[in-house]
């Protein structure tokens, strides 16, 4: 497909639209805008594959990363869409062999992500994958996880992101991407 | 892809042994099969949703219901091959709409899933995904879920078994696959 800007807003359209929006979730006061009926319209879900890899294929990406556990959904499927291959950053504990970690501010204290130390090699060229950035703590976390072991961050790429919490501040040494912003 | 027996058979033995082997995880005694280094190899990642999507593809399937978290990963790629929604079975409090629960039991005491109760409308032909079959309590809970929203279960399918575990035993009116018993 090409991706020229008026293709891209024609979808962008459909897959802002895709989405349901919850009221007061998870708490009062928070408009909670739900990726599963994106994931349900099959049409939506395909067309979202195939835009996030026309972004990306001429990157020379090896490796998707994908957070725990949303941003495992369209990183499995742009995997294997980019020919590359798939690791995950998971909470402590879920992964079984030798891991670094990397602790974020959560609103009130602190959170940590882990990713297998061979889990990406030196001169890997890394997408980040997440399906939303909010405050970019669990970006920002990856990201740190990723140098750490040696990875090249070609991209950070988001299915939607919240345009005032200004997450993309924590992230400005990488190319960021989202398909919508609310 | 064709899926002859003998082509099956060198897959198998590809996919068999891109598992890393964990002794004494989660707890003493137990050998766990690491799948990330299987998603890790583009390869061996790429080939395994080519096989699964060959032994679907004719099955007319509409949705794929992926279990919290891991079948998330081949679940997506799957809901993009097969050209179905992708629909999301968590554990409670994770998904934002109406949702039902079905309860089921561990070692020590019972846990649940829950599903929307729009992921699924009746006559919708649906493919379960989960990377282990283990006791099968969780995929009988799925399962039950499904059915109970008008579902038909076309089959469901794991990437590996513990077959010691017997827990297609839970599972014996459904068509159960995995694609390789530990």
């Amino acid at each position: 497909m090409a991706l020229d800007e008026q293709a891209f807003k024609a979808f962008q359209e459909r897959f802002i639209n895709a989405f349901r929006n919850i009221p007061d979730f998870p708490k009062p006061g928070i408009q909670f805008k739900d990726l599963t009926t994106v994931l349900k319209d099959k049409a939506v879900f395909a067309e979202t594959v195939d835009v996030l890899t026309e972004m990306y294929k001429d990157k020379n990406i090896n490796k998707i990363v994908g957070i725990e556990s949303r941003g495992f959904i369209f990183g499995a499927a742009l995997a294997y869409k980019l020919d590359a291959g798939l690791i995950l950053v998971r909470k402590p504990g879920k992964l079984p062999a030798e891991t670094i970690k990397e602790e974020y501010e959560l609103e009130y204290g602190t959170d940590a992500l882990e990713i297998h130390v061979d889990g990406i090699e030196k001169g890997d060229r890394v997408l980040i994958h997440d399906d939303l950035l909010a405050t970019g703590g669990t970006a920002e976390a990856t990201c740190k996880l990723i140098e750490r072991l040696g990875g090249e961050i070609a991209g950070v790429c988001f299915l939607t992101e919240l345009g005032f919490l200004n997450g993309r501040a924590k992230l400005s040494k990488y190319d960021v991407k989202a398909l919508a912003t609310f």
